[in-house]
C-alpha cells in the first residue's frame, strides 16, 4: 500500500431514499467532494477497504425504536474500514499507520478524532481480515458466545446463517472453545463449505424440505446455544430442540430486514418457563471493553490454524452497493470486504 | 394449635386422570391410610395450611419436556405446606416445631428427611405468609426482580396477574424497591385491589376492550421490566412498550396451562435485537441460595408495612381441588391458602 496513491477526490454513498423490500441500487448513490485536510486533533484516513454489514440494512428504514438512529436521507452509510493515514494533526497518529474504524462508512476517505480508530498490525492479519475474523463480525461472534451465549466446553451450539460473516466467525470460535457445533447454512455448497472449510461437526441445509427432521438429526442431545443470526423459520425449527437451561443469542434477524409487514410472530413461550430458557439480543458495539481478550484470543486461534480467515472480497468501491444487496440475499460464504 | 388434635388418618389428594383443560373435581381423589410414625432420621409433620401454585397444573400434564417431571397417576399433588412436628426421630426437630415445607403436599401428613423444612417463625408472620409472601411465592417474586429482572430503583415495571399470589408480592416487592409499578389484573375490582391495597402506581384490567392503548397510556416513558405470569395477550401488549435493554422475567404462562392446542405463537423476536432486550425463565427452586436474603427483606417490609400479606385462606382439606380450580380460573385475590 502506497500513500502516493491517495485519491484527491472524497467519495461516499449516501442513502438516496428508503428501501422498499430487499434494497435496490437506485437506493444509493455518489457524492463527491475535495479530501479535506486535518484539523488540530483530526486524522484524514484514505480507506482500502470497506467492511459491509447486514444490520445496516435496519438504520435504512424509518425509525425503529430503541436501536441506533436510522440513516437521514443523504447520509454516508454506516460501516467499519480499514485503511491509511495520509494526514495527522493527532499526537497518537503518524502518516502512514494502518488502522481499522468502527464507523469509517461507506467512503473513500474519512476525517475523524481518533475515537473510533484501533491500530492494525498487518503481521498478524492481512487488512480484510481485521474487518473480518479479527474485527466486529469476530467481536460479535466472541460476545455472542461467551457473555450472552455463557458457552461450556461440550455445549451443543447451533449456529445460523452459519456461512455468513457472523456465522462463519461463530462456528469456528465455538469449536476453537471445544463445542459441539451444528450449523444451518443455505443450500448444499454452504452447508458443505461449512462443514468442510470451517470445520463444524454437523450442517443442515435450511431449504431442504424437512428442515426441523434433519435438525433434531443433528442434535440428538438437544441444544445448549442457539446463535440466531436470522430468526424466522430456522429458529422455530431450533426452539423446539432447546435444553433446559439453554441460551439463545439474538445476533441479527436478516430473515426480518427486508420483511414488508412489520410484525410477525415469535414461537411460544411455554418452554421459556418449562425449561429454563434465555433468550438474549445484543449489540457488539456496546461491548469494546471486551475487545482486548477477544484480539487476544482471535489471534492466537488465527496463528495456530485453528480458525481461518474467511472475507469475501469484491473489487472496487463503485460495487459497494451492489456487493452489499448481494450479501443480503445471501449469495456469498464470509465477510463481504470491499477493496477499494 | 395443639398436636392433640392430630388425626390418625393420613388422608392426600392424588392425581386421578390427566386433566383436559381446566382440571375439574373427578381429575383428583383422595386416599386414606395411617399415618405412620417416624423412622429413623424421619419427621412426620401435620400439616395445618396448603399452598396452592397454578406451577403444579403443569406436571398434571404428559411429559413436559425439561420441567419438572410430570406427576404419575395415583401421585399426591405437589405443593407447599406449614404443618406441626408430630413425630420426630430427627436431631433438628422436636414435636411441636412449626415448619413450611417446599413440598409437602397436598395431604394431612407428610413423612420427612428434614431436607425440605424450614422453621417457622410464627412472631414474624401467621402461618398463611409463610406459604405466600414470606414463601415461595415472595421467594419467586423477589428472585424474578432481583436475579432475573435486575431491577432498579425508578424502573418501571409491569406486572401481570398482579392480583394473584406472585404478582401481588411482586407489586410490593418492586414498590419497596422504589420502582414505579404497573399492575395489570382481571376486571375492574381486582385492577382496584392492587392500586389501592397493593399500591401500584397504575393498574390496567386486561380485560378491558382496549388494553394496548390503556397500558401504553400507563408506561409513558415505556417498560424497564415486564415480570410476566400470564403470557398471551397481555405479554403481547406489553411487548411493544419494551425499553433498550428492557428484562423479561417469564415466571409464569397462567393463560397457556390449560390450553387445548399445544402450540401457540409468541411476539415478533425484532425487537430483542433492536433493542438488546432479554427474556429468561426461572424456576424459584434453583434459587434456594437466595432463600436467606430474600427472608430478611421480606421480613424487614412485613415489619415496616411496606408490604402486605396477601393470602386467601379457604378453610378444610376436601375442598382443596375447588380452591385450585378457582385459582387457574382467578377467582381470589393474593396466594390461596388452604386451612386444615
Amino acid at each position: 500500500m502506497s500513500v502516493s496513491s491517495s485519491s484527491t477526490t472524497h467519495r461516499r454513498f449516501v442513502l438516496a431514499r428508503r428501501p422498499q423490500g430487499l434494497p435496490v441500487a437506485a437506493d444509493f448513490e455518489v457524492v463527491e467532494s475535495g479530501v479535506p485536510a486535518a484539523r488540530t486533533g483530526d486524522v484524514v484516513v484514505r480507506h482500502t477497504h470497506l467492511g459491509l454489514a447486514p444490520a445496516a440494512r435496519i438504520r435504512m428504514s424509518e425509525d425503529v425504536q430503541g436501536y441506533l438512529p436510522p440513516f437521514a436521507i443523504g447520509d454516508t452509510i454506516y460501516g467499519a474500514a480499514v485503511g491509511l493515514v495520509v494526514d495527522s494533526r493527532h499526537d497518537d497518529f503518524t502518516v502512514g499507520d494502518v488502522v481499522v474504524s468502527i464507523n469509517g462508512g461507506w467512503q473513500t476517505h474519512d476525517v475523524s478524532d481518533g475515537s473510533n480508530l484501533r491500530p492494525v498490525d498487518l503481521d498478524l492479519a492481512p487488512a480484510p481480515t481485521w474487518l473480518g475474523v479479527m474485527g466486529v463480525s469476530g467481536l460479535t461472534a466472541y460476545v455472542g458466545l461467551t457473555d450472552i451465549g455463557q458457552v461450556s466446553a461440550g455445549d451443543t451450539v447451533v449456529v445460523s446463517a452459519a456461512a455468513g460473516a457472523v456465522g462463519s466467525t461463530a462456528v469456528q470460535f465455538a469449536r476453537a472453545m471445544g463445542c459441539r457445533v451444528v450449523g444451518v447454512a443455505g443450500g448444499p455448497d454452504k452447508a458443505r463449505h461449512v462443514l468442510e472449510v470451517l470445520g463444524a461437526d454437523a450442517c443442515v441445509d435450511y431449504k431442504a424440505p424437512d428442515l426441523p427432521r434433519q435438525l433434531a438429526a443433528a442434535c440428538p442431545d438437544g441444544v445448549d446455544v442457539y446463535f440466531d443470526n436470522v430468526g424466522g423459520m430456522v429458529r422455530d425449527a431450533v426452539w423446539p430442540l432447546m435444553r433446559q437451561y439453554g441460551r439463545i443469542v439474538v445476533c441479527g434477524q436478516i430473515a426480518e430486514y427486508n420483511r414488508a409487514d412489520a410484525v410477525g410472530s415469535g414461537p411460544d413461550w411455554y418452554p421459556l418457563l418449562t425449561r429454563s430458557l434465555v433468550v438474549r439480543g445484543f449489540l457488539a458495539s456496546r461491548y469494546q471493553h471486551r475487545y482486548d481478550d477477544f484480539r487476544a484470543r482471535a489471534a492466537q486461534w488465527l496463528q495456530d490454524g485453528s480458525v481461518l480467515p474467511t472475507e469475501h472480497v469484491v473489487p472496487g468501491f463503485e460495487s459497494t452497493p451492489e456487493a452489499f444487496i448481494g450479501m443480503l440475499q445471501g449469495r456469498n460464504v464470509g465477510k463481504t470486504v470491499v477493496a477499494i
